[in-house]
């Protein structure tokens, strides 16, 4: 049994809305020197698999197919 | 100028079913041997400070106050 962490992130220049509001949800807190919040998704799955280079795969596999949209995201993949 | 990475997850015990949804659905696509999917968040922010543990005390503020609902969420910080 393998446990992998998926970090699904925006790519660079695609807009963020809801990180632009926590920044000034931040700022409105009186945290200052912010100077640019992403938002992004983390996923973490428990997979059977015991060989680490295939349980990699099949996780890219998994963001490729649904848990990114590789048109506007980027994905970080971890095994651990 | 530093970067942070704050990774909020839900936790254990606490029902997630938004992973219970992308469990099925990885299901669906034919990726067997899925144990357990849990989502959660992730937030990039770039901060002014200098000092890493006056940066790292400011986020943990942050996430206190905003980023988590510390009631059901954990939250962890990666200082860059």
């Amino acid at each position: 049994m393998m446990k992998a962490r998926v970090i699904v992130t925006l790519k660079n220049g695609v807009l963020d809305p809801q990180g632009k509001a926590i920044e000034g949800a931040l700022g409105g807190l009186g945290f200052d020197g912010i100077g640019a919040v992403r938002q992004g998704k983390v996923f973490d799955l428990v997979l059977s698999a015991t060989d680490k280079a295939a349980a990699e795969a099949e996780v890219a596999q998994m963001c490729e197919k649904l848990l990114a949209n590789t048109v506007i995201e980027n994905y970080a993949i971890e095994i651990e």
